[in-house]
């Protein structure tokens, strides 16, 4: 699914970001003509997927026209984005999925949102979330592959409005997997960048430690793209698969992988060597697997904090798992934290140092396996967790169909702040493992 | 100045909020005169502090109106506090001191200031502070001891506002030593959470590494009010002065110290050990000396990401130091901005070991010296870096004049999270080291 061969496609909407830019570099795409195309797909299926929850057309139109009118801010001129809705954005609502912000206008784009328009992007609408990206209460989105099953979370609205062609690009978060847990669920890429690189202003804050904002698209040169906005310079040295080292982490909590989990993985780590990399078994050290009792330990201490606004001036509106972190329900002492803290401190530069000569990049799941049914369930972030806390990249890549015929990805690790490094082999290794011979062009349940 | 010497005062703009709160709790005060007799005091003193960018009289007068109709919220009901303009409120504008966002209105609460407005708190307005709380334009503030000479920064006019008895309680952050420093330069009390206690939603960023939102009173019992609103809860266990094993830390700066630094900490060193304390040397490890070089490579790292979005959207009207981080004009790398995460990371937890039985408390300078003369600086964060670097409690206590008849004050450092036990030492501490004779009756220069 390259740039080139998706110039062929009619419909815009099913452009990535990289082949509409040119076109509409080259001026044989207008930027309205773009966002009507993508508002066409949202208008035909957006009843059945419900990933926005506010889209404004007759907004969107009259932004691409001034864009028509402007001279280029750059590759972004006039792409489409969608924006969870737990980011805050100057010209739409910012609801949280919560009863308490139904409704509210804060008047003020979040710094990632603030960024790309400057540069030209198109914000689109705004994109349905688990409550807060936290709990409470599910997205009503639903997977595009089969709508009986969850799209994942929390960045539900986001991964599906990306994977049906509404948008090329959407932003989402991540405290625990809620970006590269959708990107598996949905059969697109995903960027969760290096912790401090992309500016959380003006995001829902729910983990100081944890939170992490990026970006959904359907090729790593999109996810590429957007990171250039961002002073991700790409990173030209060249990748060559033969000879890549590749550390294949089943990681501590193997145990809970599932079918499609395993068959993704496996597959990766079979198309890679086939195709000269070497896939060599990697071993975290033994604290490692303390990193996952860790996140807990933070994400719930430090959600007691995020959450008080709300436990103080809505406290009937909080949903009770918001709640029960404000009252510690999880009885996680001090002492307890900061043992946390120190773990994950101490874990994140041994991370750092495993890769060098030896290792490129790691290989590990994005999910436990498919998507579950139904949708009263987001699925486990069981296998992302410990790289949210690590603080290091991670891109998902889609790799093959599961038992259920639904997608399944698998995550790239890289060295903390190398992100443009981990882009570059990612955009190397997509080609290898991603093997589904219709994404560009599918269609989804109807 | 404890609360029932305050109840003394005939002006109710002059008591602490403890006297306040216990005097609206049993109806002999009201919110409203109370919120009349801070008016007042800033009608008739701020054209001369400027401690002020926003302050609505009749708003406040209708909220203080409300509340006293309302049954009481808690020990906050009706006590007025000061907000840092990089702080959103509701029902002000938040400017950031920025021509950028001049005028600009959010109309959502940043998190600590709705978590006392939902206690109670009434929000008094929105006080002068440097540029984004980072650099650029400075506030428009004096010192109230002597208007030649700063207040301090970066949030100058709420650490005026609480000395200039404006108001009981002001929010300020700190990235470096933006609420320590002006409580010294100010004469007043001031707590800097330990690092995720209190949320920072709402609050313009600029680390997301370092900063941190605290507030600042006229005594420690003030500080323990506002504490408890955020659930850090009061310690009771009780203290002796006598036996408390304080660690004298020069810290790894003291080359920098100026007579009116040095005779504060030498002064509150001496009178705690006149009062049985145990005062001793204490010699932090080597590797602490690299700290504050890891502060520096990370507040302009951080900064880079932080002001990308005014960088892109503004560009003229962001002020050249700011500019310079997103340009990363130190040529900061990405392996130096590693080892400087390492190096505070490896060593919070080696603080965090030291308290114990032979340790209670750390003693420390909090700035160099009295305030500079002149509103074109603020002085100097180098005594705060580090301990804010290290996420750990701090509070600001008052000790006496330096040789320019400006206050001078000390920092006592606590382990990581135990900030009440913190807040307990300093209330044992403060009436032997705080030695202001006319500390609640003063009359600042006119």
């Amino acid at each position: 699914m390259d740039a080139i061969s998706q110039t062929t496609e009619t419909d815009p909407a099913r452009m990535t970001a990289s082949a509409a830019s040119a076109l509409i570099a080259s001026r044989q795409l207008s930027c309205e003509e773009l966002a009507r195309a993508c508002l066409a797909r949202i208008a035909r299926r957006d009843g059945k997927v419900r990933a926005w929850l506010w889209v404004d057309p007759d907004h969107v139109i009259r932004r691409a026209r001034e864009l028509d009118k402007l001279p280029s801010k750059g590759p972004l001129h006039g792409i489409p984005f969608g924006v969870k809705d737990v980011i805050d954005t100057a010209d739409y609502p910012t609801t949280q999925n919560s009863p308490i912000y139904d409704g509210a206008r804060i008047g003020r784009d979040a710094a990632c949102v603030g960024i790309v328009r400057g540069q030209g992007a198109l914000i689109l609408g705004k994109t349905d979330t688990v409550e807060f990206a936290s709990g409470g209460r599910k997205a009503l989105t639903r997977n595009p592959f089969n709508g009986a099953h969850t799209p994942g979370g929390s960045s539900s609205g986001s991964g599906a409005a990306v994977a049906d062609f509404h948008v090329p690009f959407a932003f989402g978060t991540q405290t625990g997997g809620s970006l590269i847990r959708p990107a598996s669920f949905n059969g697109i890429y995903a960027l969760k960048p290096s912790w401090g690189l992309v500016s959380r202003e003006g995001v829902r804050m729910s983990s100081m430690t944890l939170d992490t904002v990026g970006w959904y698209a359907r090729c790593v040169d999109d996810l590429i793209l957007a990171a250039s906005a961002y002073r991700i310079e790409a990173d030209n040295t060249p990748v060559n698969v033969k000879g890549l080292r590749v550390g294949l982490c089943v990681s501590p909590v193997w145990h809970q992988i599932e079918p499609g989990g395993e068959i993704a993985l496996q597959a990766a780590a079979k198309r890679l060597t086939e195709a000269g990399a070497i896939v060599e078994n990697l071993d975290l050290p033994t604290p490692f697997s303390g990193l996952h009792d860790a996140h807990t330990a933070i994400v719930n201490s430090e959600g007691g904090a995020s959450f008080l606004p709300e436990y103080v001036n809505a406290h009937a509106l909080l949903a009770p798992d918001l709640r029960a972190k404000v009252e510690n329900v999880l009885q996680i002492t001090r002492e307890r934290l900061l043992e946390s803290y120190t773990l994950a401190d101490s874990c994140r530069p041994v991370l750092d140092a495993m890769f060098g000569p030896s290792l490129d990049v790691i290989l590990t799941p994005s999910s436990a396996g498919e998507a579950p049914l139904g949708l009263h369930t987001t699925g486990d972030a069981v296998f992302n967790r410990m790289w949210t806390l690590l603080h290091a990249p991670n891109v998902n890549i889609p790799v093959c169909r599961g038992p259920a015929n639904l997608p399944v990805g698998v995550t790239l690790v890289g060295k903390r702040l190398a992100d443009a490094r981990l882009l570059a082999i990612a955009k190397a290794v997509a080609p290898v493992i991603d093997s589904d011979p219709d994404a560009g062009a599918r269609e989804l349940w109807a």
